[in-house]
């Protein structure tokens, strides 16, 4: 038995170390581009703050750890072509040029994601980064040393981790986001309060531009010029490009696996592809929205884990089914917890749901307790079923516990009267004896009647 | 309309408050023969400790602002009688020893708890406390100032709650437990873990005797000597019983109201008696714990104002069910987060499940993060149903998250593998990538296969 799995990251790195264990006399292959396997990526924005040194802490397992539990590696290995009907891929092996076929009895896609690029680069600097890879990670903290003002183009959840990490390094920061605040996959009325939060604790080094986009950036090296949509322009040390990623499927739709309509690969709840002994997991599969029932494309590594999980176990000839996702998503940004599970109310309404929701700010703990801070939480129902639809909580306080808890109401289509019923726990030190998420259901359910 | 309340600290002041919010032009009574109403009993601990200095903090409603609601607070009354055929009860005035009949339409019981006094006392020394009013935390407080040693009776929540506060005060404890471990409501598991963790972070200043209990206190102040059962005995200058609490049910059960086999008050999800027109709420008040669907006894704040809530919508001719707890409970020894949800595995063995459980200890956050920590979780499911019976979480991490997170789920059953799929907000500074919680249902799911 040979699997044959093209990634090593989250997704890759997981279905191949489960697999070996389940079946230990399994041939097992990683093929990977890439310098490195299993490791952390979203950790690389701390990395690049200085919350820690070294870069080796992201690994999680090395090529040699790999190597000796009988997994073999294959790094600077690009996989250019899958052949199902010989059960074989084409490989490119990066440091000599050399092309091999490689025979499989079951292949694994976990090609994973990469930045997407807007169409506004007229040069190739070397000052332009984005954050995928580990080498990314490794070269943006090396460029930001010698930078003193750095333009992020995006503001989703890594443009918000790297505003962070350039303030602690006491960097200036241009941030540019085509919406009328960062943060868009989370409702405006609190992504306007996170974005009000950054540039109140900025230390007067941060600057976000709404509404307006990158056209060019010209100029030479060392400075580079950047000119917006709307005409503005200005002067910067290095570029991070963080305009969103999209999964890598070239490989696979060349073979014939069907895509989903998110534009990644198609599977079912057992990570099959619509090819036999075709899988995929990780940031390159199509996922379904547990609340909505619709395929998303959401890429996370605790996603990706679980699926590889999965994906080993059914290539490992045993039967687990992958449920899809919630939605669940956190973030920090200094001491702002961010945090949403479930649909927000923007994507509800598109997806044709009469929502109601509340918006409430309450203490985390007792008043009286010296540690105490404000949470922010955003319930949205649906008026029909009376069925929780989501939950976005921000705040210096205890945000993410709140919605991690409503994560799991989700998972059973809990309603507002349900939720209502749930004894949290209580002490002061950890939350109000009628804690937040309660006084929101109480509030969602009293404008239901 | 005239409603009146016996007691005004967590349940009662609930239900004046709303009660009156509800109903504006009944006339709304408290009772008590406190000096306070609506205060957070749950925060003196916090004000023993030193964490804040007026206890004034503690009082959430004063009697002025009630008064000016529109609520009449009747303190130093003492309710003596219910008689229910008269619709009337008698109270006694404290401060001038009159005795007065008031009539009422709706009577609510909200009489509390009283600390349970074992039966070793032949003295009455002044510096023997209990902690249940705000009187008393005033007292200890005061008490504490002027000891150098200090003895706790017993050791559940209160008790570590007041190690902490004495310990911070530089203060030597002796605490004296009947069972084993401190915190015998947890599994011995746990609990076995959380005394090492008090013993080793006491600054030298505590000892903890297990399986004793005190037989005599003797001495002359300001100096008592305590013995044990087994013969031990030492001085010490203040002793705190916080041996447990009882329900305050002797009006009720005098008036024919039913108690239930807890020896608390029994009533239905409306909050009523079996007596028309009466009805019980707080911690005088027997609960359904949702999980077994068995009666039980669990005097917390939390729960009290939630059934006020629910009495007062009731009282003022509304609808609204209490439908029970989950046996929900978190508190804090320094920085060891300690918290419960559901049966523990010896409850559930009592009461009949055929259990299994599984123990780990993982980060609570991605290991190269500075701030991370570890957490030990207990998840118990039943090995017929598979559904989750309970967590126990210890740690200084994030424990009391991963907690709640179950709460919901045992609110509508979860079994093991349905919590397998829950999507858990991920990102370094909150999790791992698999949440311990995530890794202890996939090995309960391999264990029940």
């Amino acid at each position: 038995m040979k699997i044959v799995i093209i990634g090593g990251v989250a997704a890759g790195a997981k279905t191949a170390a489960k697999t070996k264990r389940m079946i230990p006399d399994a041939e097992v292959h990683i093929y990977t581009k890439d310098n490195y396997v299993s490791y952390s990526a979203c950790g690389m924005p701390y990395y690049i703050a200085g919350d820690f040194q070294d870069w080796k802490q992201l690994i999680i397992r090395s090529v040699d750890e790999f190597e000796k539990s009988g997994v073999h590696v294959h790094t600077h290995n690009l996989v250019t072509k899958i052949l199902p009907a010989d059960k074989k891929i084409m490989v490119k092996n990066l440091d000599n040029d050399d092309w091999q076929f490689v025979e499989y009895d079951k292949l694994v896609i976990a090609t994973g994601a990469v930045p997407f690029i807007p169409d506004f680069a007229n040069i190739k600097s070397k000052r332009i980064y984005t954050l995928r890879t580990l080498d990314d990670g490794i070269s943006i903290r090396e460029g930001m040393s010698e930078a003193n003002h750095i333009t992020i183009i995006g503001g989703g959840y890594i443009a918000i981790e790297l505003i962070e990490a350039f303030v602690k390094n006491k960097k200036r920061v241009t941030l540019i986001e085509r919406s009328q605040f960062v943060l868009s996959m989370l409702d405006e009325d609190i992504s306007a309060l996170v974005q009000d939060y950054i540039l109140e604790h900025s230390d007067e080094l941060v600057k976000i531009i709404n509404n307006d986009s990158v056209s060019e950036i010209v100029g030479e090296d060392p400075v580079l010029d950047v000119i917006t949509a709307k005409g503005y322009g200005f002067e910067t040390d290095m570029v991070v490009v963080a305009s969103g990623v999209r999964p890598v499927v070239d490989i696979a739709e060349d073979a014939g696996i069907v895509l989903g309509k998110t534009g990644a690969i198609k599977v079912n709840s057992r990570m099959e592809t619509n090819i036999p002994d075709i899988y995929a997991c990780g940031d390159c599969a199509e996922k379904i929205n547990m609340v909505s029932n619709t395929p998303v494309w959401v890429p996370l590594g605790s996603t990706a884990n679980k699926e590889g999980r999965v994906t080993a176990i059914n290539v490992s000839g045993g039967v687990e089914d992958f449920e899809g996702v919630l939605g669940s998503a956190v973030l920090r940004y200094r001491d702002l917890n961010i945090s949403r599970t479930g649909l927000t109310e923007k994507e509800a309404l598109k997806l044709g749901y009469d929502t109601v929701s509340v918006m409430i700010t309450k203490r985390d703990k007792a008043g009286y307790m010296p540690e105490v801070k404000n949470v922010t939480l955003k319930l949205i129902a649906d008026k029909r079923s009376h069925k929780i639809l989501g939950a976005q909580a921000i705040g210096c306080g205890d945000a993410d516990k709140r919605v991690n808890t409503v994560s799991v109401g989700l998972l059973q289509g809990i309603t507002v009267e349900e939720l209502i019923d749930v004894d949290l726990t209580y002490a002061p030190p950890f939350s109000t004896s009628i804690d937040i998420l309660i006084s929101a259901a109480q509030i969602l359910k009293s404008k239901l009647n």
